[in-house]
C-alpha cells in the first residue's frame, strides 16, 4: 500500500530497536510512501537490534548517535546532510528510557540520579536533536518533527513512574521549540500520544499486559497497533497537515476522551 | 464550624431540593459563614421539596423561580434585591435534568424536543439567570458565580447521555459569560466539576451504585461528599478567591487527573 | 496534486457556499484523491450559492437539506446511500450561523430564541446528521465524520458571542457520539478547529479584519488557509488516521498554543 | 483581616526572599490566619533577602535549605518536625530560577548544563521536597502542598525560555506525587498558576515591563497580585479544599481563557 505521499522527501528516524517498534514501523512506512531515510539509535541499543537488516532492506544508512550527545547529534546532522546532499525534510524521536522503572524504584522513593538521566534519555534528548537541526539549518521550510509520548503526560498510571514527568516536559519542548523553529523556518513540531504498545520496551513493564487490557477495554476503538501509528506519523510528514504545529495528538482509539465504557464498569458489580 | 468567611454577604442559591442536594449544603454553610441567602426553585421541583424547613431555619425567604423563564427571572432578582436592599454578592446554579435520561432514550436515539428542553434547563438557564442578573446591575464588583458541572463534559460517560453535552455548554457559558461580566463589573463566574453525589437527581440513574463504586477506586482521595462541595463553593464566594475566574474547578479527590490507579488495574487480571 | 488518498471512498458534503467555503475546497479535494461525493446544504443557503456549477464539475448530485430538520436528513441519507449504491465513508458538517450575531445583540443581551435557533443550527444539527446516519446504518466501518469548529469554544474572543457556546456543544457532541459510534460500527468522529479564515460567513462579523490580523501575527505559521484545512480533512478522512477519534484537532499554525509572539508583545510599548 | 482558617496549622515556606516576594506574602497571611510557619530559603539566595527580619515579625525560625539537595531536605523535615513538635500540615514551594534566561541564552542555543541545572532548581526540587517529606511521614492527613507555576507551561511566552519546560515538569510532578500521596495519607498537591507578577526575580527579566502590560490587558479582571496569591493559598491549606488535588489551578483573572480582549485586539488597526 502506498500513496506516494512522501514522494521526494527526506528524514531521520530515532530509535528503531526491532520490528515491534514504532520508529521501525515509521522507517518502513516512510519508504513506502516515497521518502529516503537515515536510520539512527544509540550505539548501545543498535547491539541489540536488528537494524542493520532493516537499513538494507530500506537502503538506509545507519548512523549510530547517542540522542543526550551534541557531539554525536552534530556528526549524525552533518552526515545525514551529506547523505541527503542537502537538508532534509522531517525527524522522528521515538526515544524513552527510566532507570527507576528498569531497577524498580517507586516514584515515591527516587534515586535523583538515575531520574535525570532518564530525563536527558527520555525528554531533553529531544530539545538537543531538534536544536542540533536548527544550528545547521537542516530541515526544509515546512518541514515536519515528531516525537512520540503517552497520555500519562496529562494523567496518572502509576507504574508509568517517572516516565510520565518525562513525557510531559517533552510535550513542553515540542512546544516550546515549535514556536521558534515555526517562525524562523515554518518547521513544525508536535508530539503523538500513542496507545500503550506491546514493543521491546513496554513488555518489561510490570503488569504490562494487564494495562494493556484495561487500555484495549477503555477505547472504543481499541488499542492502536504500531503500524497504525505508523500510518499516522506518514500524514503528519506530509504536506496535508502543514498548518498543524506545538499540537499533542492523541493516537489512540478515543481512550483520551473517554470516561469510562460499559465493559470497565461492569467490573463494578450490579 | 465557622470562619465567618461570608460575613456581609448576600446570595442566592438556586435548586436546593433536600438535605442531600449539594446547594441545600450550600445553603447551610453560607449561612453558617455569616452570609444572607435566598433560595429559590422551579416551583415544580418546590412541591417535592423540603426547601420549606431549611427556609425557615435559615431564614431565608423562599421565591420560586422557573429557570427557563426569562420574566421568573427578573421578578426573583427584584424580589432578591427588595430583600437584600440592594445588590447581592454571589449565585449557585444547581440546576440539571434530561428528559432522554429519565425517559431512557438512548444518546444514539434522541428525541430532540427533549434534548432541547434538557438544553434549556440544564445549559441555557445558566446564562438566563446571569443575564437576569447582569441587566439589572444586581451584582456587587467582585461577585462570585458558581455553575455546577461534572467531568463527562470532557470526557464520555455513557450513561451520562446528553447531560454531557449539556454540561460542556454551561462550561462555555460560564467563560463566555464570565470574560464580559469581568470586564463590566468584575464579578467573576467559574463552574465546580463535582465528584458523582448521591442526590435524589443521581439515585435514580442506571447503574449509578456501580459507578460511584467506580468512582470512588479511581479517586485517590475517594469521591468527594455535597458537604466538601460545599465548603469548596464557600471558598470561591469568599474573597479569597478574587481572581479566579471562567474556570472550570475539579472537586473530585484527583478523579480528574488519574488515569487508572492500582485497584481498578486489578480487575483486570494477572 | 492527488495521492489517491480516498480511492474508492464516497461521503457527504455539507455546507459548501461558494469558493471561499472550507467545505467547497473539501469536496475538490476529496474528488481530487479519488472519493464521490454527495453536496448538500440547505435550501435557503442554496439559493444563494454556486454549488450547481461545483456539482456539475465534480460529478456530485446536489440533494438539499436542512440540517436541523430529521425528516431532510433521513431523505438525503436515504438518497445518497442510494447514488452511491449502499454506504458510504465519510461525513463533513460545516455549518454554523448566529442570529444574535447577525442581528447585532450582544452575548450579555441574548434574544433566547436565536439563541436556541443557532444552537439548533450550529450545534444540533451535528447530532441530527450522525443520528439519521446511524440509525440507518450509512457509514462503513472505520468510516470518519468531522465537524468544523474554532477555538472560541476554550477561550473567548468576545465578538464569536454565541457561537462559542455553540461550537462547544459541537465538540462535546463529537466525543458523545463518537463514543457510542466508535463502539458500535468503528466510525470515528473529530472535529478540527481551523484557524479564523475568510468566507462569506466570516466576512461579514465586525472587525474580522483586525481579527484575522491578530490571528496572523499571533500564529507562528500564520493563519491557515481554506485549502490547508482541506488537505487536513482529506488526511482524517483516510485510512491513514483510523485510530483518532473523538478528538478536537487544531489547525491553526500554532496559535491554540501560543501565549504570546515576539510581534503581539511590541503594540504594547517598550 | 483574619478568619483564622488555619487556626491550629502547621507548614513551612520556602522561597520567601523579599517583600515583593509570593511566599513572603504566604508566609504572612498564613500567620495572619493562624498558622505556625518555618521559612527556608536557599543559603545563597538567603544573604540577599530581609528574610531575618520577617521570621522575627511571624515568630517563625529560618532553616537554610538547598532545595536541590536530598540531605539539606532532610534536615530541614527533621528541624520542623522537631520545632513543631510532630508533623505539619503544609509546604509551599515558589522556587524557580533559569540559567539560560539570566545569561542570556535563546532557547534554540541552550547550554545544557545550564538547563540541567535550571531544571532541578526548579522541577525537581519540587519532587525532593515531598520525597523528604513522604518518607519522614512528615505531613498529616489531609494535608495540603502547593507549587507555584506559570500558563506557560501550556502555551509559548517566547522570552520565558526553558523555565517554561521546567514548569511543564513541575505541574507532572504535583499530579504524580498528588496520586502516590493521596493514596497513602490523603495528603494533596496542587499547582497555583499565577499571573505574571512583579518580583525580584520576574524584574530582571528581557521586556517583562511590556508583558506585565500585555498580561493585564488581556485579563478580564486585571493581573493578580502577590497578595490575592496568597489569598488564594491559604483557602487551598485550609480544610474548605480537601478533595482538590492533582489540579493546576489558575490564578490570573481570567486570562487563562480568555482568547483576546476587546482592548488588545485594537491595537490590530481599524
Amino acid at each position: 500500500m502506498s500513496n506516494g505521499l512522501l514522494e521526494g522527501k527526506k528524514g531521520i528516524v530515532f530509535g528503531a530497536l526491532n520490528e515491534q517498534s514504532i520508529a521501525w514501523k515509521v522507517a518502513e512506512r516512510a519508504v513506502e510512501e516515497g521518502a529516503q531515510i537515515v536510520l539512527t539509535n544509540a550505539p548501545i541499543a543498535m547491539r541489540m537490534g536488528a537494524i542493520k537488516e532493516l537499513g538494507e532492506k530500506l537502503n538506509a544508512p545507519i548512523i549510530p548517535a547517542d540522542a543526550t550527545s551534541e557531539e554525536d547529534l552534530d556528526k549524525l546532522i552533518d552526515a545525514a546532510m551529506e547523505h541527503f546532499g542537502g537538508k532534509f525534510d522531517f525527524m522522528l524521536h521515538s526515544i524513552g528510557m527510566s532507570i527507576n522503572v528498569r531497577k524498580g524504584r517507586h516514584y515515591t522513593d527516587q534515586n535523583y540520579d538515575w531520574t535525570m538521566k532518564g530525563l536527558d534519555v527520555s525528554g531533553m534528548s529531544f530539545h538537543k536533536c531538534i536544536q542540533a537541526a536548527y544550528k545547521k539549518e537542516a530541515i526544509t521550510e515546512w518541514g515536519s518533527i515528531l516525537g512520540l509520548t503517552y497520555i500519562a503526560a496529562q494523567r496518572v498510571f502509576p507504574d508509568y513512574n517517572d516516565m510520565a514527568d518525562n513525557k510531559s516536559f517533552l510535550e513542553s519542548i515540542a512546544r516550546s521549540f515549535g514556536y521558534h523553529y515555526g517562525i524562523k523556518n515554518k518547521v513544525r513540531i508536535n508530539t503523538i500520544s500513542q496507545s500503550p504498545t506491546v514493543t521491546t520496551a513496554g513488555s518489561g513493564v510490570k503488569g504490562f499486559d494487564q494495562f494493556i487490557t484495561y487500555s484495549e477495554k477503555m477505547s472504543p476503538l481499541g488499542n492502536a497497533s504500531a503500524l497504525d501509528c505508523a500510518n499516522y506519523c506518514i500524514t503528519m510528514f506530509s504536506d496535508l497537515t502543514k498548518y498543524v504545529t506545538m499540537q499533542n495528538l492523541f493516537h489512540d482509539g478515543g481512550f483520551s476522551n473517554t470516561g469510562v465504557t460499559q465493559e470497565v464498569i461492569e467490573k463494578f458489580g450490579e
